[in-house]
């Protein structure tokens, strides 16, 4: 940690932050600038800044450490890989997730799938409990959804990927569920983080709608902390000024992770933007910044969705979007199977 | 529901729109403008308003009613007055609430508690489950705090309010708490607010940190529309580009609250500051703008505290504050126990 | 204009609406709805709607007209096109601009110029005065700047733009300058607006930090409503809560704009990120998001720049990125010279 | 400045970062961490901290000093006090600015100054040249405004503010008023800055919409590297994803600018807020907060005004705000006249 005294702290200021660090367990090193002084608190103690920050003659306080480590870049020398039913994320591969926001039924479900098993979807997303912001919308088939999930995943031999909502939903997950996602609004509920970091199955974090890059990470440290590293990053926008899209899908978050962490990072392109005009371009912009992959909302018959159906794709919309991706990722050094 | 056609518009698509509208249940009234048309979809009907931006010669979609209902100032007449332990929260009354961020022992609750109890505090708060950005700091006492909390206030003839993180410590908070909490992180746990929906206690719903008012009254109307109407909301600060404070404190909450919604709304100036010498001025400035209430952290020895000593105040501190804004309230028609 | 009722509006009320809207030239026309009436406010008349929100009963005021006439996609049947020195912005051109974001000498410039050329550059890009948020900050090489852009540009057969900052350096700007670039903090400086409007050179305009979508194209207005028709936007991020990057640059403008604006839109992904690792990434992105053109920064020897040097690419960067996005441009049906 | 090292960082990368820094005229001091290496770059050199964050190995760079000199509270030991009429801002003192958004005719200004007299009002506002988001909008009287204001607030014995929108505008303003006023969207107008410097009349400066407090103090800083130190900071609103309330008006900016700066902080509750039923109690807050002054929007009969209407109050709701402002003050150490 660095103390930034004022230009005009005295000597005795001074020594009261080197006394009160140390009183802390820190060893205080003073360095004296031109202008300013800076005491180096060393030692790996965890404090609180602002402790230091109301003393009098402090200008600022500088946490150096971050907090995540197992989450860090410099934590392991690879990327990691995460690998579900022969689909890669992560490294130079790029993989693709996709089917309706909500399974309605075991036919609308079947139908999506069918289409998308045709252009090479290996993975099946579809959500059994739904998030909504008004208690009088539509919340999802639950448990009987996740069981039509399976069903009709292992019919077309896919994997599938469904959003869990709080952690009492952990057994039936572990039943019906390859992937569990954890959705914008619970990327700080660390009940449900700490418990999804028991389990063996990947992990998809998203993005809260206004989490920095670093409480995003912290967010998959809790999962880590807990013994499970197979965690993919999920961008999906965040909240800005700009109310014209849904959210600002935020692609500089792809560099950007990738040079904090090593973990993968994927875009949700749908709720990114929440209408179906803005998911094409924005997915191929994803691609071409080099995202480790996309998770889509693809729906046979998007006019009578129960649940954003105006941010779905038709399937011949997917198919033709996964044919420009897939000239896209070797321009920049990605594979997409 | 009133879709607004591109000023090109055709009659063909225009008479799209309307037959849309109709397949979907509403009643379609078209008005011609000098440069636009509108169809005024009747009808009581949910829909996904985006299902309609996207047909073709649609500029614009406006939701004419309001989700939430209960919440709502036209659905009664008077405002909804909270009392506990003698304090009054709404129409003219300004509760407190102090103490610590977090229990620490029987020992710092209670002198803090005894200190407060001298400056007429009788609700008493203190936190047992700490949600914290990092798996590694301080998570608070747990039930142990809980049962730590409740003998302290009892001894000082005090309520008590917690934070509540997950529904399934609901029965703890049942046995021990007088008033629940819910935090920023957790205005959208739908899981949770649904729980506290079912009971009869009062609960505080803080703002989340990127909530519009819309969003936080829909998650008030959660828990009214489970049967629990005693929802007094918190307003604590949203996130905003400027980092210098921890968060903004949106006072411009109080009147517009109170515009839309007959809810009590009180103000936590510590978290919506995060640095004890803004506590001061934007406690007074809530009161000055006609706020419900205050719910401020104070920590009998803040240089000690395990968690967020540096927005807590020193109990001296809150002493003079509370000499001050019982002045302020009277001169806005409001009044301070 | 559409004036929405309270739920429990009385008659009295929406008479009032009526009766004011007519008073101010409007035909109004009620609609009753199942919980609310709406009053169609007819005729093209420029009020503020603040004004009708403010009367007893009115829940909601929606403006149905943009206030931008000939900025609007609908006011022409097909996309604008710039044509600058042979390179073309808009319709299924992406155009390319690059340079140094400061003329610092002759000889910089000259050399980063001849690096470009290399790479096909044809419009050359530098800064002669700097708007620096630092008074004691380097603020440009002012008249000599724009004397040595225009040798430099001549003798590499090359068009030139750089930043007016003030009505008064039009004159200069006339003489020297092919294209007027409007920075982002003079997006509103009206005065500026109306003169560049005045003119018949092309002019990029550049997003705000804080604007909106419709402000910005109202700022384009404001210059084609002098006559000059020759506006291209140019997004540059906006400013976010997230800080790790300089701004957040917001690519789901580009298919925005394109469906609100026939005005060409390019990207500078320089100042959108402020990270030359960055710059790469996103100027992909843009380009497979479908944007007319981008605006890059690149210096000879970056490290010795006197302004901008760390989000400034390498001459040879820029030629590797010029091979990929000319490879990516026909994926998505544009075309890079 | 402070180089924060990846705790993985190699001697050679520590020693290369050394290098530059000596190369740029610092001192390089090396300092060993448990897990991290700082390297604290002694010298007062304007370099661009970015140019280090992207050299190996290096974390984060931190810059120690402030850009702002003049306007740092550190620079001088008193709190600034600006007199205008009799009327003072700063320190003790909270000075009231009241008058129309725009100057409509002299009948209008003149019913206005009359009922403002009335309530003690010594400083007029009210605007000639109107910054407007449309070009169709009515955009002020220009010249013939500045008269009528002058004459009007001669007739009632008052000063007069109004909003500089031009450098080129200077010469009029320094003949018919006395404070000048730098409107938001101007703050970072470097060219109408430097010019303001250069003249002793006192200048309003407002915080730009997505200004951070440490770019307002530096635009403050422009006007007093010039030689103009009679700079008030007005607190207008920022612009948050919440667009129910026209702007956030940020409150803490009080507490927050009183302790970086010695330059007094008014705000303006009027365009803060855009609405007349938010004036009120934000304005109250304000003083509450301990802000150095308040500009406020009053028209003798809003419903008629040509601009900004409903956010103007009635000349008898002025009157009693300043009642109750008027009691406020004392109870937070200040004084209304």
């Amino acid at each position: 940690m660095l103390v930034i005294m004022n230009p005009n702290a005295t000597e005795q200021e001074i020594m009261r932050v080197a006394m009160f660090l140390e009183s802390k367990g820190f060893e205080a090193r003073i360095s004296h600038g031109e202008v300013r002084t800076v005491v180096h608190a060393i030692g790996n103690i965890d404090v609180d800044k602002r402790d230091f920050e109301l003393l009098s003659g402090v200008a600022d306080v500088i946490k150096v450490s971050t907090d995540y480590k197992l989450a860090a870049r410099v934590s392991q020398g690879q990327d990691t890989i995460v690998e579900i039913n022969g689909i890669k994320f992560g490294d130079k591969y790029t993989g693709l997730i996709a089917g309706p926001c909500a399974i309605e039924s075991y036919d609308q479900l079947d139908k999506t799938a069918q289409e998308l098993s045709e252009s090479n979807v290996k993975i099946l997303r579809g959500g059994a409990f739904k998030p909504r912001t008004s208690p009088y919308a539509f919340q999802g088939l639950g448990d009987e959804g996740l069981k039509i999930l399976r069903s009709v995943a292992d019919n077309h031999g896919m994997a599938v990927t469904s959003e869990i909502m709080d952690a009492s939903q952990l057994d039936l997950f572990m039943k019906y569920v390859d992937v569990l996602q954890i959705g914008a609004r619970n990327m700080q509920n660390y009940n449900l983080l700490k418990e999804v970091g028991k389990i063996h199955k990947p992990v998809i974090l998203k993005r809260g709608l206004a989490a920095t890059f670093e409480e995003w990470l912290m967010s998959a440290e809790y999962i880590m902390a807990g013994g499970n590293g197979k965690v993919i990053l999920c961008e999906r926008g965040i909240r800005t000024f700009e109310s014209y899209t849904r959210n600002t899908l935020d692609l500089s978050s792809i560099p950007v992770i990738k040079k904090l962490s090593h973990l993968p990072i994927i875009v949700d392109p749908s709720h990114g933007t929440g209408l179906r005009d803005k998911v094409e371009p924005m997915s191929r912009a994803a691609v071409a910044a080099g995202c480790d992959g996309l998770i889509i909302e693809v729906h046979y018959n998007p006019e009578c969705a129960l649940c954003d159906g105006a941010q779905s794709l038709y399937p011949w919309q997917y198919d033709l979007l996964y044919k420009q991706i897939k000239q896209i990722a070797p321009i920049v050094g990605k594979e997409i199977v």
